[in-house]
C-alpha cells in the first residue's frame, strides 16, 4: 500500500485549510496537483476554506446576531470554500492544466437539511465525472452540500471536508484519498505536545476510529467511518513535504503490509488526550431499576452525547453516577437535570471542568497480556491520580486533573517504546 | 410619485457595498427593512458585497495568477455577496422578521455564459415569491446569475446589482426599485467634486442614461435602460438619511409632476465630467471613401467602444481622425491600429491620455434656445480651452485638459444656477 503510485488511476486529494492559508501556499498546492496530474494519475481535489476565513466569518455573525439562523450560517460559512476552491482553481490554470471549481451544489453533494450538521446521503458527481473526462482537475468546495428537500445549501460540521472528500472518492471509484494536512500522518500522539511522537506507517480503520473519539485530530471520526464502510484507503499526508504519510486500512489490508514485511506487527497505535470534557456527577440517585436510563433520557433531550459512565456500588439505597461528556454541552445537560431533579429524586449534581482524558489505542492489545499492567504502572510512577477508568476491545482510557495530561501521555509513550529519534515536524495551525 | 407610500405594495429595494460596509451598518440597513415591512409594504432586497470586499478578492486573485480564468474570477467575487447577504438576513431575523437569501442561481437570474460581463436574459423569481408569499424577505445576491447553458455561475460586471434590483422589481411586479447609496439621490453634478451640487426632485430615463454615459456614477447604464424598457419608476436615495431621494420616470410621469407642481419644470438636470478617456488622433489618412470605416473596424476587433469622434477638414488629400475612447481601451487600440498602418495607411498615431470629457445634460434643452451659447460663454470666462465638441439631442459634451474639468465642471454648474444652498452630503465610499 505504500509506494501505491503503481496501482493509482484515480486520486482524490484534499487540502486543508492550512495548505491553503494564503496566495503562496496555494500556488504550492497548485504544483503539487499539476504534478499529480502530469506523473498520470487523474485527480479530483477537495479543498476547505483558507486559514482563519471560517472563524472570521463566525466573529461576523457574532456581530450582526446573537443567535444566527441555522440556514443563513451555511450559506455564509459557505462562501470560505467558494473563495478558497476559485483560486485553487486559478493557480492550476496557472501551472498550464485546466481546472473547474464546484460547490458542494454543483457537484452533487446531496445531505439531510439539518443546518450545520448535516449529514451525506448521496453523491451524484456527474459534472466532476465530466470534467475529468475532459481533461479538466475538479475542484471541490469541502464541508458543504444541498439539501434536496429544501434546495438549501448545508454545512456538515467541523472535520466536514474529510468527509466531502471520502464520499466524492468512493463516488467516484478512486483508489485513494489522499488527506493533507500540517503534520506528516498519523502519530503515536499529537506531535503538537509530545514532540517525540513516531509516525505510524499504517492504522486500522477502528483504531483510527478510537484515536479519533480519544481526542486525536488529525482525522474526523464520520470521515473514518464513511472510509470503513467503503473499505476506501486513506492516506493522511503534509502538504508541505513530499514524505510518504499514513495509510488508513482494513485490518486485513494492515495485516498483509505485516506480512509483506512492510511493516512491523503493531501492537500500539497511539496515546491520545482529550481535554474538551467534563465530569457531572448525580450524587444520591435512588438504587432501583429504570433511574439510570432516566438520567440519560434528561440528558439526551438536550442533544449531549455520553461518552464515559460509571456508576459505583450502592450505599444505604442510593448511588452516585459519575459520566464525562463534552464541555459545550455540560450547561445544557445540567439544567435539564435539575429541572428533572424532583421527579427523579437524587440529592445533588457535581460539575468538574478540569478534567482530562488519556487514551491508549492498538489492536495488538487484544492479543498481548500485560498491555493494562504497562499502562498503570507507568501513570503510577509518574504520580498521575487516575479518576475513571473506562476500556473497550482495543483502547483504554483513563480521567484524570486537565494539568496532568501532558505528563501522562509522556509517560504512557515512553512506556510502550513509541518515543522517536526525530523530533515529528508541524508545519502550520490547523485547518478545518 | 414623491409621496409614493400612498400606492406602493411591493418594494424592491437594493443597497450598496457602502451601506452594508460593516456590521453596524449591516444592522441599521435591517432595521431600514423591517421597517418599510413592518409599515405594511412587500418588500424584496438586492444586496451587494460589504465595502472592500470585492477588490479584496480581486487582489487575492491577482497574486495567484496574472490572468485568472473567468468562470474562476465570477466564483471567486460572488463569494462577496453570499457573505453580506447571509449577514444581513441574520440582521433582519434578529429586527423580529424572517429572511431568506438567495444566491442568484437560486433566484432564478439568468443570463447568457459571458463571464464577468454577462447579461440577464430572463429571470424566474419563483422561490423569491414563495418566500414574499410566506411573508419572509427574500434577500438576494446583487450582480450574480448563472448561465441556463454551462450551469455556471456569472457576474454581470461593475454596477450589476443596481440592474439586478431593478430586473427583480421588474420580474415581481414591484411598484417601485429603490436604490439606497451614500449620497442623498442624484445631483446636479457629482458633490464629492461641487459640494454646491443641488439634488434633483425627477429626471427622466433619457436624462439618466446620458448622466451615466457623461461619467455620473450614480446608476449604471444598463439599469437605466432595463428600468426604461420595463417603464419601472426608481427612486435614488441615500441608506443613511430619511430623505425624499431622486426619482428616474418616464417623461410623461415628469411632465405630470410639473404639472400637479410637485416640481419646477426642469431644464437642465446636470453637469458631469469624466476622467476615464483618452484621446486617439490617427493623422495624415488618406481622404477617400471607406478609410474612417476601416480605422474603427479595427478599433472594433479589440472590444474597444469608441466615445466622440471628430474628423478635420481635408488638407492635400489627407484628414485627421480624433477619437476618445475609454483610457484603459487605448493600449490595445493603438497596438491594432500599429499593425494595419501599412494596409490604411495613415502618418502616425498621437496619443493623449490627459483629457477630461464634460457634459451638460437636459431634457429641457431642446426647447429653450441659448442654452449653448450660456455653456460656451462660460467655459470661456473660466479660461477653458475646447478641444473637441459632441452633441445630442439633450446633452453637449466638451473635451479640455483633465487638470481644468473641476474649474469647467463648476463654472458651467454656477452659469446654469444650479448652485444649492446647502452643501451635499455624501455619507460614505461608493460601494458597486
Amino acid at each position: 500500500m505504500p509506494t501505491p503510485e503503481r496501482f493509482v488511476s484515480l486520486v482524490v486529494q484534499k487540502y486543508g485549510g492550512s495548505s491553503v492559508a494564503d496566495a503562496e501556499s496555494i500556488k504550492r498546492v497548485a504544483r503539487r496537483i499539476v504534478g499529480t496530474k502530469q506523473s498520470g494519475v487523474e485527480v479530483a481535489v477537495v479543498v476547505s476554506a483558507m486559514g482563519d476565513t471560517t472563524d472570521d466569518l463566525l466573529d461576523l455573525a457574532q456581530q450582526v446576531s446573537p443567535s444566527p439562523a441555522g440556514r443563513e450560517m451555511d450559506m455564509l460559512l459557505t462562501a470560505g470554500e467558494r473563495i478558497s476552491m476559485a483560486l485553487l482553481a486559478m493557480a492550476i490554470y496557472d501551472q498550464g492544466e485546466e481546472a473547474r471549481s464546484y460547490t458542494g451544489s454543483q457537484a452533487g453533494m446531496l445531505t439531510t437539511s439539518s443546518h450545520g450538521r448535516a449529514q451525506i446521503i448521496d453523491v451524484t458527481p456527474g459534472r466532476l465525472r465530466t470534467a475529468l473526462d475532459e481533461n479538466a482537475i475538479p475542484v471541490l468546495a469541502g464541508f458543504q452540500g444541498v439539501s434536496p428537500d429544501t434546495k438549501d445549501v448545508t454545512t456538515l460540521g467541523r472535520g466536514g471536508s474529510d468527509t466531502t472528500a471520502v464520499a466524492l472518492a468512493a463516488a467516484l471509484g478512486a483508489d485513494v484519498c489522499e488527506i493533507y494536512t500540517d503534520v506528516d500522518g498519523v502519530f503515536t500522539s499529537d506531535p503538537r505536545s509530545v514532540p517525540k511522537a513516531s509516525k505510524l506507517t499504517a492504522v486500522t480503520y477502528e483504531e483510527m476510529l478510537e484515536l479519533a473519539a480519544a481526542g486525536a485530530k488529525v482525522l474526523h471520526i464520520r470521515c473514518v467511518e464513511y472510509a470503513r464502510r467503503q473499505n476506501l484507503p486513506i492516506h493522511v499526508r503534509s502538504s508541505f513535504s513530499d514524505r510518504e504519510g499514513t495509510w488508513v486500512l482494513s485490518s486485513e489490508a494492515v495485516a498483509e503490509l505485516v506480512e509483506r514485511g512492510e511493516m512491523e506487527e503493531p501492537i500500539i497505535s497511539g496515546v491520545a488526550h482529550d481535554l474538551t470534557e467534563a465530569k457531572l456527577t448525580v450524587v444520591g440517585v435512588p438504587d432501583k431499576p429504570g433511574e439510570a436510563a432516566e438520567i440519560f433520557e434528561v440528558i439526551s433531550t438536550v442533544g449531549a452525547n455520553l461518552d464515559m459512565i460509571v456508576q459505583n456500588v450502592s450505599t444505604d439505597g442510593r448511588t452516585d453516577i459519575t459520566l464525562t461528556l463534552s464541555g459545550s454541552d455540560a450547561d445544557a445537560a445540567m439544567a435539564a437535570l435539575r429541572e428533572a431533579q424532583p421527579a427523579i429524586g437524587f440529592t445533588d449534581i457535581l460539575f468538574d471542568p478540569g478534567i482530562a482524558k488519556v487514551s491508549l489505542v492498538g489492536a495488538g492489545m487484544r492479543r498481548h497480556p500485560g498491555v493494562s499492567a504497562t499502562f498503570f504502572r507507568a501513570l503510577a510512577e509518574a504520580g498521575i491520580n487516575v479518576e475513571m477508568i473506562s476500556t473497550s476491545e482495543i483502547r483504554i482510557s483513563v480521567v484524570c486533573r486537565a494539568e496532568d495530561a501532558p505528563r501522562a501521555t509522556a509517560a504512557v509513550h515512553s512506556a510502550f517504546g513509541l518515543d522517536s529519534d526525530e523530533t515529528a515536524i508541524v508545519y502550520a495551525g490547523t485547518g478545518r
